[in-house]
């Protein structure tokens, strides 16, 4: 029988000086910023390589968003040491939602998900960013 | 009778360089920041002093956000001239809703809301920060 | 007979909100991604294109920095207009000297200096960056 | 008979995807950043708390620059870990130099030098900012 419990993985991060502003507390989109370190260090510790590497086996040069949002449950501020925990809530075909919880000790400071989609350049213009299908080997890596 | 078409303000912005990321493409979390300094210069532009003279004369700190949400639509990069277009979508008791849309020329780039309170620091702990109700002054200024 | 005066230009930016620090002044490393910002203005104003372009036909990636140094004048906060008035100082060989000067109206609010190159990537490490001579039609351009 | 090796402290951070350019290397403002966040652990090792609890206590709300430097010695990028390693090299009577290097195992990425100084904020005027003479207690502090 098998685990309901997602595969998850913890990002800590001792808030600086410069993340907060002049309100002196985290200036929000901070938030954003970290979620998306800890959306790469859940991918990292499943075994994904850089995008620089798969890049050059597969195309692939990363995961960007489609949606972002995020809950502001409490004010936080430099010198206070955070814990992002990363997960994926769920696998569609060419998206995925990922769910990050930002805590200082036992306090919820701020709550995120993000859609997002594996991508690879568009072979006419490389200016352009096209959405793959999930990769299985990523999908089977990270459950 | 009174026209339904809400107040908005422009905010225009060159991408930089250090705007984008590996992928060469504009950073999500800075439309989030992006946003936020739209949000600012719609309230400047409806005559509401800086936080620093609110403060100073009511109290008032800033306006942090409660939620944020943003749907990504297309790529940009640096160079590239923006506009983002803010406006406040609903006035609540103590919160309201601001709406901003990321245009390059007819093309949009991203569509953000925020949820936002207007907020004084708590008196016996500075550190602490409260929502008050809706200035009515400001919600007059802004409509 | 030439004029010895260095051609320049100007970059404007409102600072913004979340540029500032709890100090409620400009976070200083600003200054120089604002010095760099208005480097790459000196050069589109001069005519070279974007290196995305340049990466293409000549495999130039851009102008990493040797070196940056700064001094910081005078304080400044969001919501004031500032202007960089950006020169190239010295062309070396393989190097060149940027400078720059921040103002508010008359104030100066700091003085930059930035050792620069041009780089292409290595052909064997494409992750190594390789400084080449100046070239000649950008400096023939730009000055 | 005393040493002459000041104090230092360490710095660790890995390398997030955001913080890298369309070159695909670490934009080098993020260095000062770094050393910025590098200094204030340097303090925090030396025992002097926040500056939320200075400024309530003595005034002192932080350690403006006054000037600051880096050479950049070598590309690095995301996922990679550093370390910066921070020192007071000079105290003087107003002002003090900090070094800085930032190392990823044995290469060194960047070296940097701040002059900075102590400061309160001004009894007429609270947005302009004053420097005062180096308080005794930090410098024993930290030597």
């Amino acid at each position: 029988m098998s685990s309901a419990v997602a595969r998850s993985s913890i990002y800590r991060y001792r808030i600086a000086f410069s993340d907060c502003d002049p309100a002196q507390i985290v200036f929000f989109a901070n938030y954003f910023k970290w979620f998306d370190t800890s959306a790469r260090e859940f991918f990292t510790a499943c075994g994904i390589p850089s995008w620089r590497e798969t890049e050059k086996a597969t195309g692939m040069i990363g995961m960007p968003l489609v949606d972002a949002q995020a809950k502001f449950l409490s004010p936080a501020t430099y010198g206070e040491d955070i814990e992002i925990e990363s997960s994926v809530e769920t696998w569609n075909t060419k998206s995925f939602v990922m769910r990050h919880v930002a805590r200082r000790g036992d306090t919820v400071l701020a709550e995120g998900r993000e859609v997002r989609v594996f991508a690879v350049r568009d072979k006419v213009d490389a200016q352009r960013i096209v959405a793959i299908p999930i990769p299985e080997y990523i999908r089977a890596a990270c459950s």
